[in-house]
């Protein structure tokens, strides 16, 4: 790669260690950035250099925020007496996305995982017994996935939370909608058979 | 969405721009940046304005270069009496790529258009002039694309050479190693079989 500049061979280099960037298109992202208007791959390394400058989690649900409450947890429109809990910041993307739930989050940022040491201080559970125990909070939706350590971490949530006069309430496990039966995993058909509700 | 704050939503604009960067794609590239160690943030937005500020076209071929005078211009190493023409950079990292080619280059920077007012002037082709003039070019290789205005630039820019002692080759065109007739277009199969040479 002698024939490129040092300049822009550290470029191909940090855009190549971006997450399904690789050297041939670092390479053609390079190039493009050197084509463009000046002001446009700058907008780009300022909005770089700004977001991990500005952004935070939200000292309340520990969602991503630029202040110290986030959009979610100040708009008054959000039904402030619901309380999502997820594992991540992209499963409550997801959830928004879907549409369907107007509360607030609760970001965990994992899930229990012993063999990994990793216990419930570490996934914010006591900040969010405390959200619970301040009042206010009449239902707390576990929405963390459905594998093992999202059950076992859902189950675990409940637990602590049987001491408060709280609703606790499981997202619905079963075959996704629009989907044959036949290519969903055994695991998901047996539990949505028994999980069956009276029409 | 609503749901990222606006230091977020920005950096996903900024990365949506770029080429064959989805918004999906640019949001999560947005949540690696924001995962990453700082330092390895600023490295591609610092590598992003550096490479802006320090990238410039080397005086004498007119490649990428961080200095006056570009890596492969001052390489002793390289034979300064052959010089190769080309299109653009790209076409250039090609051959580079491909090997076989010691010499110098020249990059037009375009290739002769008429029709979007694209003339001789626009293209370096009095530089490319001027460096015969001045001595020690023995051999220009036109290697201009084989579409109709990479041939018509070829074919002018030899007509100007022609009154100067040096050799003016073209690059072959023909069928391309590895492929079956049957997928190869006509016209090169054509002009294949007319540039037939005996073996
Ligand atoms: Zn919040
Ligand atoms: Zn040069």
């Amino acid at each position: 790669m002698s024939y490129y500049p040092p300049s822009v061979l550290n470029l191909i280099q940090q855009l190549s260690r971006l997450p399904g960037i690789g050297e041939k298109t670092a390479e053609r992202l390079a190039m493009h950035l050197l084509r463009v208007p000046g002001r446009e791959a700058e907008a780009l390394a300022r909005g770089i250099l700004n977001v991990r400058e500005k952004v935070r989690l939200c000292s309340r649900c520990f969602a991503l925020s630029d202040t110290d409450i986030c959009g979610i947890c100040s708009n008054p429109a959000r039904d402030a007496s619901q309380v999502c809990v997820v594992e991540n910041i992209a499963e409550m993307v997801a959830i928004e996305r879907a549409g369907g739930f107007a509360g607030l989050y609760h970001v965990l940022q994992g899930v229990l995982s012993p063999m990994d040491g990793v216990g419930p201080d570490d996934i914010r559970v006591r900040e969010l017994v405390r959200r619970v125990r301040e009042g206010g909070v009449r239902e707390v939706v576990l929405a963390t996935g459905t594998h093992l350590e999202g059950e076992t971490t859902a189950a675990f949530i409940a637990e602590r939370l049987s001491a408060y006069p709280v609703r606790v309430s499981r997202i619905a496990s079963g075959v996704p909608l629009g989907g044959d039966l036949r290519y969903v995993d055994q695991v998901t058909l047996k539990r949505a058979m028994e999980t069956r509700h009276v029409l």
